[in-house]
């Protein structure tokens, strides 16, 4: 098979479509032929060689993907060969095939092409995971999303408006903003231009967010604090704004609020599963329904994934970057 | 009524035992006369001018007491004049009559003395919200309670042996050390002699906290986030050392980690209810089986309050410092 392998840790010149052992499915996992995967932030990073694979990943970037199965391993039911499906992955996604364990696999929900179903496991998982699991948004609540049009952010605003939430973005431009009003964003943030504490006291007359999801981490660590409403959350999922950042316990404190970090793709097999079956229960019927959709700005043929990398580093994309395989 | 009174804020001798006019139940509320009360580090930083009491709050400090019901305020019902209670205050616990919505009451536990149940809301309530209701503590997890001796720490000791989860504690002389121990402490850690990181690790096998009970503050910020295990969770009900600290949210992400700080005595009345009926419902079953009990470390007359403020401020004393109305 082909896959995007990394020579050398570097630019995005380091991803070369070329040939490799073919995967495999081991016990429990279901082998899967790949239609399409999607760019993460994280992929950058492994490109990079500062977010290596975990232990028993697969070397090749990819978090998710979409495909049909070609084989099942031992131990797995429920799913059949030819079963058009959508994962996540520990990786290998830029590739013809991956192995996936059968607790990350989900169907391709109704009336979703199979190539951009590609575009859904990971916002969906991290979304559901952090915004609803850990930070219990509720109707009624509001919503602090930054980076508004990006991938997590496009479906932050959806699930959000579709569970009866009121949500206020942070985005760099103007036709960002507007694109996230279109997706049913009630208070549109221009940070190049705004204080979004500010922006977001005026929204709320005074009170803040109920929960934020920041890809910024210690850039926005003390903004973030004081934005939050009494008993706020604010969850973590990205440093793009730095690793250590000054925490003002006294503002937390006043608040009953808290502060949380994770990541998907460390987490244990079982915790994952638990994930993507929430995700199946409560995602799913609302994408099937048409309330909430993978927003993809455009597809690229996996044998060029650099010029999908650059894309993601010059941030002028909305939503989702999809590499076909060709 | 005699309550304790601030004239001006400053140093112990602040507090003066005065005449002031009668409390007097609204609605919603019962008039406690006042049996007993216990110091609690805010009333401290209350004496000093810190820490104002919140809107509505009695100007007087104590934040719990015990007595006698001596009145129902309109629409107060399932109590009645006689009956001796505790109660959880935003205020007014220093004096020999306080007004204490209805909700913050508990029944005097089977077999604990009248006037040794003041030593017990605090505790209970600030141990219970934070490691049971926010931090989700379960049986076999790791608990690290900092300042294992005081009024706070005995009670989560006793608390969380009782659920079924291993207690590391931090003090500072081996008195305590050992009072911890005979408490149920299975991990004893001089802070001034020993890194508790360094010891968690070592009584953990590597893997940490799986939730940390704190009263420092920024202090301890960032050696507390290094001290958890993954999915563990930190939670700040003190800044005994200082509000701004740095938060290394890569570690904090790498363990899937949580951060959360609350106080009690903002809280409203609903949340502050709550957290007693869960604590009438958890805590006082194991208080009259005698599985848990007040620690008590000493007894004072409430008229010499000032003598009570100083043991605690010199931190010689184990567990709570009552003051006995005279």
């Amino acid at each position: 098979m082909r896959a995007i392998t990394i020579a050398e840790p570097g630019g995005p010149e380091a991803l070369v479509w070329d040939e490799v052992p073919d995967a495999e499915a081991g016990a429990g996992e279901v082998l899967v032929e790949v239609v399409a995967s999607a760019v993460n932030r994280a992929d950058l990073l492994q490109r990079q060689g500062f977010y290596n694979p975990p232990p028993g990943a697969s070397p090749y970037p990819g978090l998710e993907c979409s495909g049909r199965i070609a084989a099942l391993g031992p131990g797995v039911s429920g799913w059949a060969v030819g079963d058009e499906v959508c994962a996540l992955l520990s990786g290998g996604g830029y590739a013809e095939k991956v192995a996936v364990p059968a607790g990350q696999l989900l169907p391709v929900p109704e009336g979703i092409d199979l190539h951009r179903a590609a575009a859904l496991p990971e916002v969906t998982c991290t979304v559901w995971s952090n915004v609803f699991m850990i930070s219990h948004l509720r109707p009624g609540d509001t919503l602090l999303v930054h980076g508004g049009s990006s991938g997590i952010g496009t479906m932050a605003i959806q699930l959000a408006k579709a569970v009866g939430a009121k949500v206020a973005v942070t985005a760099g431009t103007e036709d960002k903003l507007r694109f996230c009003a279109d997706l049913g964003a009630d208070v549109l943030i221009n940070y190049r231009e705004q204080d979004f504490v500010e922006e977001l006291e005026r929204a709320t007359d005074g009170a803040g967010a109920d929960v934020i999801l920041d890809n910024m981490g210690a850039k926005y660590l003390d903004r973030n604090v004081r934005a939050l409403a009494v008993n706020g959350r604010l969850a973590i999922i990205g440093m793009q704004g730095g690793v250590k950042g000054e925490l003002n316990i006294g503002t937390l404190l006043g608040k009953r609020a808290a502060v949380s970090a994770t990541s998907l793709r460390a987490r244990p097999l079982a915790e994952k599963a638990a994930i993507v079956a929430a995700v199946r229960e409560h995602v799913w019927p609302l994408i099937s329904s048409g309330h909430v959709r993978p927003v993809v700005d455009r597809e690229i043929p996996m044998s060029d994934a650099a010029t999908a990398h650059r894309v993601l580093e010059e941030s002028g994309h909305i939503g989702k970057v999809l590499l076909v395989v060709p």
